[in-house]
């Protein structure tokens, strides 16, 4: 059965707008109003939209192709990422081919020249756990290749970048543990180096700094985002002199194992230990306690990257342009302790 | 500081063998005896061999890439099996690059038209849930171009494959419900047309039919691999006159999602219903009780398809072949059910 195809005039016949605003909007251009913007773009999702690709007047050159580079997907973050950049990108007539620099800097230079040779019109990358230098990107830079940076940013360069609000949502984690009465609190950074585990660092500090208590570096672990070493951690914590009464932990899955060990070792969560994860992944609801977390917006950080991205291709002419996608705290059962009586 | 790289030199030397043969094993050859083939990917994967590109004697017309066509990275099969795939690739010197079909034949077809155009040496592919033609692929068999289809093939075609051994899998979990005295087994399948849930679905039919087991139809369930509609098929098989004992579920993320919602409607698991994942994710360990699972070793799976595409793409003169790769029912808390006194 063939089914009817949405076109931009049935967009804009419904809601009451010229074809080429709708038209526009769709290619991620900025001239229109947001709220009109928005509510074409979200029309056009629950249409399942999709671009005559033969329609749109494309210059010869391009190859009509983003390229991604993202460390993996096993962890729900990027798998989710590239899932906002793909509907962004079909949204827009345009194809997406991925990369996965499986968290190596050696990969990752690969990667790039992968995509240089396939002659992709540009490029979302999200940095590799290894990765401290900046050379590569250079080189696409001077290819004048467009580049979007999301989440792990490149920060010798000057490109466009979407962030999420990394410091002031572990900020907002942490005082939210400092008010259900946890003093003594762990917290699980990803890799120094790379800016979105150091702005959640701060934030973290900046809690404690801000309710005076005292940083002890023993509560603060460095771990890369591969959840391979959380039985490890989580001994080491549960061994500690002074026993964390909270824990901040790197991800949901993370969470999630680091809870099994705990209530096999016969505590309680949240009264002898609260638990906050990141990512707000499904199973944070499906858990015993259900896994407070930070919801992560990765499906929009992916859409606004390849916005970013179609709209530097479509008019190299733009400066690079930063925006954040804004994390908020959901609040389950793993960090509201029964009040004292 | 710069790590100093381990060569096919260093591995030779390790194991005693010629240079010649651990070349030949890396790069997918099928002429070296299988234990010291796998003893030299073994000892290549723990010293993180990395092959120089620039050494390998390539010939000229090839992009030394590989192009991979996935559904969806968010239930970890498909990132665990595009991790195997990039893992093997890296080994024999080659790229990945990787497009998602996001369970749409339209994306598909766009995917391979990316992929034709990026010029890669050969394609990996796993069907898209809407797919149910083939002449996309056959127009990528026509140019030359080799395809090895993994977990859910086109069968409409003569190409290599690498599959696992549903029918046979979903035939032991079955019995293995039965076993616990199950008799009233929910079964929640994939979509009709595609090969792996087709043959599921008739090891579970034909392990009730050994035991005598009448087939309700109000029992079987077809669902799409995404879990979107967990809560209302859950709901459905709770409100049956006849109420199942047990559900062989999807995957994992959905049986954890269905324990949620059976335990706040005060049901014991596994006593008043017994719960069977698939694809034995990390969280299968970590749930209360811990969810009973078949591993399907997606990272195997990945593996072996990246190898049997580079044994064809070097040596094109070679027939199809197919490969099982067996997965393996996990007994966990889920489906063992207290014995009767």
């Amino acid at each position: 059965m063939e089914k009817k195809l949405v076109t931009i005039k049935d967009i804009a016949k419904t809601l009451g707008i010229s074809k080429s605003t709708v038209s526009r909007a769709l290619c991620g251009r900025t001239d229109i109003h947001p709220d009109t913007k928005k509510k074409i773009i979200e029309l056009a999702r629950s249409l399942n939209y999709e671009p005559n690709a033969l329609a749109i007047n494309l210059k010869q050159q391009r190859t009509n192709t983003i390229g991604v580079i993202i460390p993996e997907t096993v962890n729900g973050f990027f798998a989710r990422a590239t899932g906002g950049i793909q509907k962004r990108a079909d949204m827009a007539g345009m194809n997406v081919m991925i990369c996965q620099s499986d968290e190596s800097y050696i990969i990752e230079k690969k990667n790039i020249h992968s995509l240089m040779s396939g002659r992709v019109d540009g490029v979302i990358i999200s940095v590799s756990h290894e990765t401290d230098q900046s050379e590569h990107f250079a080189a696409l830079q001077q290819k004048g290749i467009p580049m979007v940076f999301f989440d792990r940013i490149s920060e010798d360069l000057e490109t466009s970048q979407i962030i999420t609000n990394n410091h002031e949502i572990a900020f907002e984690g942490t005082n939210h543990l400092i008010s259900q009465g946890c003093k003594r609190i762990a917290y699980v950074a990803g890799p120094h180096h790379l800016n979105n585990s150091k702005n959640r660092l701060h934030g973290y500090l900046d809690a404690l700094k801000q309710h005076n208590i005292e940083v002890q570096d023993s509560y603060i672990i460095h771990s890369s985002y591969k959840s391979d070493k959380v039985e490890e951690y989580t001994r080491y914590l549960l061994n500690l002199p002074q026993r964390p009464d909270a824990v901040f932990a790197i991800n949901d899955f993370a969470a999630v194992e680091m809870m099994h060990i705990l209530k096999k070792s016969g505590l309680r969560i949240p009264d002898d230990i609260a638990i906050l994860g990141f990512n707000n992944e499904n199973i944070s609801r499906f858990v015993e306690p259900s896994l407070s977390s930070i919801d992560h917006p990765a499906y929009d950080i992916g859409m606004a990257a390849a916005e970013v991205l179609i709209n530097q291709i479509r008019h190299p002419e733009l400066k690079p342009e930063k925006r954040i996608v804004k994390s908020k705290l959901i609040i389950r059962e793993s960090t509201q302790k029964q009040p004292q009586l």
